[in-house]
């Protein structure tokens, strides 16, 4: 009968297809990243395993730039930045006699990078500081409604890691509470994260200021200062950890030397057997490679220096990535795959 | 026949022990607050309700001091920096000189209120500064095992407020995810939280300094300073709650003039129907009556004064409290019912 074949055919595909549906890190190829992943939720969620940590205490971090969406050529935030300076200019004259703010307007990204953080810092104030928090939330959700990614074409809130985000399922589906702790802004992130990583306001940290509270004629306002600028990197992500979660992680994910000292904190919990991860940029095909120029240049150095002997886990994107992008989000990904 | 009487007595007072158990508020009397709290749940959370709060919104805020626990005459946390500094003492011989931390050993009350914020910050600096974040907790909780409450008899851990405490946990059994926002010490309000009131330390803000990260021969370290010093009270409370949970609250409650603008922030939500409750200190006998000497002086002035117009409940201790503290925990409340 000509039908078996077909009926096997058939039967074969929507098992292959249920497999896959059934398989949580779907996007990330067999391999030891994946493995490892698997073997220490196993080990740590598992009520008989001697590594077992107890729901209340499972706190994991990740990092944002770089670990759950791109930040190369430049993080989205920058490019947020940008983008303000460019609406905002007409009702600004006095921005016409500003080296700075001109260079921005004509994609000078020479003079900018040059400017460093005294001039980042300026530019941060001009379109991070001034509005109340709510303007400042519906600036962000505007500009993600009407900007897309030079390179992929798609929106930005499409552009989160498809395997960082089955991670995060994955993780809250054991137990796990995820957090980002991230040097990108807190009020900019919060924006996105609910929607992009299932992940409430409360546990997305990242540099802040602190905001103005005033009685309004019809109300209250919160306005977004520069004042107590707390810039969430490196040797500050503990420090944050610390201020906003209270707890010790057991889990650390990042990608970069900035991340270095969250995962060292996290590595030296004293009472759980925990997690620590890098993702390294590789793979400039589908996404980009830019992170370690040995032996000493680039953004990923002394991460991959202490990662054999503190146990972390480097995930080469490019061989332990199925897929970089949701294609149901985004078709960037598919053409080079 | 005789039995039955006595059956039905058996019935009724079975029953009416049913139903108090049944009363997630039983230590409340009935009477307008416990009424305007189970009105305002029943309405945010009916599914059919006009005023229906998603649960993803349900985000209550409560002041800490003098709201969930007392506050008078001293702070638990003034007695534990007092407790402290005695404690500490023998090892530092440089304090014989030092007037402000002898007026403490002397237990010369007058001199340390004298000394005003200075003063304050400096006996903070004392025992708030110079250690571990892990060695902090281990002192407060050494504190708590060590130290009953003067009038009291009991240990401080014990003294929650019963109305408060079951509060709490009737807003979580219907969704609202329950916050402190407080001028105490955060590092020091965490050690207690989660056992007092069920509220994990990430749900606790405070008054906080940053700590400094370093690693040392086996791992790494976090140090308390006085660096970056935030004090959450007044105006910065609603800057406070922006920082640390991201969202406008839905419910706020507190019991001084400090926590006025958190119920302003709160009330001014435009999206939800929200509600403000102050606890007003007017039962000497069973607790503190201390907080308003109208028509000027006193904790709760401006909060008497806009709670009509806000529609805030004031909850007259004396009237709504059926028991202050929970009877299992400590007999303290007892003698005076």
């Amino acid at each position: 009968m000509k039908l078996k074949p077909l009926l096997a055919l058939l039967i074969t595909a929507h098992l292959g297809s249920a497999f896959a549906a059934d398989d949580p890190l779907s996007a990330w190829n067999s391999g030891h990243a994946k493995q490892a992943i698997e073997t220490w939720v196993k080990e740590t969620t598992s009520s008989n395993s001697k590594d077992f940590i107890p729901v209340s205490q499972r706190y994991v971090v990740f990092d944002n730039d770089g670990t759950l969406w791109p930040e190369a050529p430049l993080t989205f935030q920058l490019q947020f930045v940008i983008d303000e300076i460019k609406r905002l200019a007409p009702q600004h004259p006095e921005w016409n006699n500003d080296a700075l703010v001109q260079a921005v307007i004509n994609n000078d990204m020479k003079v900018v990078m040059q400017s460093g953080k005294k001039g980042l810092m300026q530019l941060m104030a001009l379109t991070h500081s001034g509005m109340t928090t709510e303007e400042f939330s519906q600036r962000v959700s505007n500009w993600v409604d009407n900007h897309r990614h030079a390179r992929f074409g798609c929106r930005y809130d499409q552009l989160g890691y498809q395997p960082m985000r089955q991670l995060l399922d994955y993780l809250r589906d054991n137990g796990f509470k995820t957090w980002i702790v991230s040097g990108g802004g807190i009020d900019f992130m919060r924006v996105l994260a609910e929607k992009m990583y299932g992940i409430p306001p409360e546990q997305v940290v990242g540099s802040f200021s602190l905001s103005e509270f005033s009685l309004t004629d019809n109300g209250t306002q919160l306005r977004k200062t520069m004042n107590g600028a707390f810039y969430d990197d490196e040797a500050m992500k503990p420090v944050a950890i610390h201020l906003f979660m209270g707890r010790r992680p057991v889990g650390a994910f990042g990608n970069s030397d900035g991340d270095v000292p969250m995962l060292q904190y996290t590595s030296a919990n004293p009472t759980y057997k925990t997690f620590g991860l890098l993702v390294h940029h590789t793979d400039a095909a589908r996404e980009y490679a830019y992170d370690a120029h040995p032996p000493a240049s680039g953004t990923l150095i002394s991460g991959l220096r202490l990662a054999p002997q503190k146990g972390w886990v480097i995930v080469d994107m490019k061989k332990e990535w199925k897929t970089v992008f949701d294609p149901s989000l985004c078709a960037a990904d598919q053409s080079s795959e």
